[in-house]
């Protein structure tokens, strides 16, 4: 029988493929059909809509891809993986009465398939910061770098998917207004390099158990409560303090701001105005 | 004496420099100049100009290079072919009196360049997949994509073009909505990469010549009936209904549909609005 | 003692590690600070406005990289000039009461800095330049655009340096409206691929003296007549008419080109108006 002590490093061993990132294509691309828009331009044009899957499913891939001088097109090469997300993108967009749609929408359903992908981040911060590690040895912030790329590229990439999608939003991107599993795979970006360059007491697979275990954790909960607050927010507005000065009082935010500011601190109250904002930043945040 | 069944042989050999290549830059420049603003920003600045005369030139070299994680400024090394469509460049936009533009407006020399310019198009889909097929032995995903940038890379790039001159139009793109060329490129993609996976029953020059003649024999008669229907209209309709359900019935594509469905199917009547609106059609398809 | 003849020489062994290299992030993020709007993306979001300013400070490294297929992240491997540009951006940004910014709008202060910037644009040419030679043997096209984007590579990727920010200004670029830095950036590239392959009867480290020389003089000047006229602008002119007969008379380019024409010509007048104009020209000149 295996012992709980052995529980993080069996965890640590999983492999994705194909489960895990069969959840991860489902996740990312009801998240794409939330977008709005996408319904007309995948009537419209396939190819675009495609496309558009293909980059919220290996935007990862692509950028740090991209980043690292290889060819962004690499990801092409898994025949399998793409027919798996091929196929998740055309039942999800033209399923007959929206039923592939619909039956994942179900809210236990839809949980567990967040839940797993949330499992494929980690996964990915970590080749991402083997792999660049291999490329540059010892550039610490490179490794941070493509880790970050690799676990959340769909979203820092946005505003290029939506270009495909005929829809151009300059104002806002991913460093301007981070959302929270941009700011949860930076974190842990950070965490794994420093645990690779033997900075953190703490064995690789029981960082890889913990955080999985943040991640999977938050994300059920802020599905749940249907709230948009991030459970990192209090550290960072303790940082911003300490190291930006910044002191975020409510009236000083008032103009431009103020989505922003709300963006991260509103919850759901039981009124159905705010919850079908509550609902359209949730399809944001799955990224 | 050579026999017709050795026609097609002949052919695949024929070389694209000199004469096929400058055919293709004479075409894509006077594209460019037929584009709106462009002559207002060669007086401004011609060093942008000139940068997007390349990039219309050249574009599926970059497009195909950046997707392969190779120097995108390799094609500046060919310094005769860059010599040869700057001089295009220079003539068509600065000489005196517009001689040189108006030269090739004349009906039977553009339709020859044109033609040519065509013929330029299957050998650089053949080079991308060949090359493709090189960096990643067997990936036929990857075979089909690098062969559709190589040949049709100065329409996919087009809103990185116009932005070279000043100009941004995010709400459309040759994903959004493809233009004929765009789409014959990725067919022909399609068939080359079958062909040399050995999935089509016939040999690699006679899919070379028949391929080219469809190529230009619908340019030429796109360009001589001024019409705008695409041939592949009809097998696009079919296709789209059995994959993708879409019925575009005239009611349903009334609002922003309509100007890309008229895109596809208007042809020229004999009337003086009509005229001018093919013939900017006419500019915009030339790719 | 060492003679008059041998100051280009030591001049051109200079190492630009750390003063020199210092005061480019020093003068970079300076005029960083003074573009519209990112004081505030400095308070809402710190990592904008950090890989803003890294932007500012690498951009020539990241957009030769991008050039010669190589990783654009490569410059993150310098952990030390990393550190030292962000320590400054961090001082420049965030320091109480301004007191770093202040101290640096000192006028001798200011043109020290702005000097020693200048300084690191030469080698910054040479080393691109040798960079490309490395690469692609004799190509001097390759050669001529990749030291030209080594040395001004945060103003020809400023559309994008925007973005970042949330700010988006498509109708204009530095190739439609080069400012006077970028093109002094790409006679020197001229001057120095023309010499590396020996077509210039000059030694190397007389050229590296000689345009140092030059692009600090002007520098200087154009900072203490607050003048933003080109020293460029005859032969501009001359070389405009002659090649691409173009005649700005006042009459022809009136609409839109006006600004354009203002832009490079308009000296100080003694009237606060023109003052603050000419405080913001400024700015955006220092690249």
């Amino acid at each position: 029988a295996m012992e709980l002590w052995q529980v993080p490093l069996s965890f640590s061993r999983l492999r994705m493929f194909p489960f895990f990132d069969l959840a991860h294509y489902i996740a990312s691309i009801l998240a794409l059909k939330e977008q709005r828009g996408v319904v007309e331009v995948s009537v419209r044009s396939p190819l675009a809509c495609w496309f558009s899957a293909m980059l919220y499913c290996f935007g990862g891939s692509v950028l740090s891809s991209l980043m690292l001088g290889e060819p962004p097109v690499a990801f092409l090469a898994k025949t399998i993986n793409i027919l798996l997300a091929s196929s998740v993108w055309y039942l999800v967009f033209y399923c007959p009465e929206d039923i592939v749609y619909r039956c994942f929408s179900f809210l236990p359903l839809h949980l567990l398939v967040a839940g797993m992908k949330e499992v494929t981040r980690t996964w990915k911060i970590t080749d991402g910061i083997a792999h660049a590690d291999i490329v540059y040895k010892d550039a610490w912030l490179i490794m941070v770098v493509v880790g970050w790329a690799r676990g959340a590229g769909g979203g820092l990439i946005s505003n290029f998917e939506q270009l495909v999608r005929g829809v151009w939003k300059p104002e806002t991107n991913e460093l301007l207004h981070m959302s929270y599993p941009v700011k949860a795979t930076l974190i842990g970006a950070v965490l794994f390099t420093l645990q690779h360059r033997q900075y953190l007491p703490i064995a690789r697979h029981n960082l890889v158990f913990l955080y999985t275990i943040f991640l999977v954790v938050f994300k059920v909960k802020m599905m749940l409560t249907r709230c948009a607050t991030s459970p990192l927010a209090p550290f960072e507005a303790a940082m911003g303090q300490m190291l930006f000065g910044s002191q975020k009082t409510p009236s000083k935010v008032k103009g431009e701001g103020a989505t922003s500011s709300n963006y991260s601190s509103v919850c759901d109250q039981p009124s159905e105005h705010h919850h079908e904002g509550a609902k359209k930043k949730q399809g944001k945040k799955t990224e």
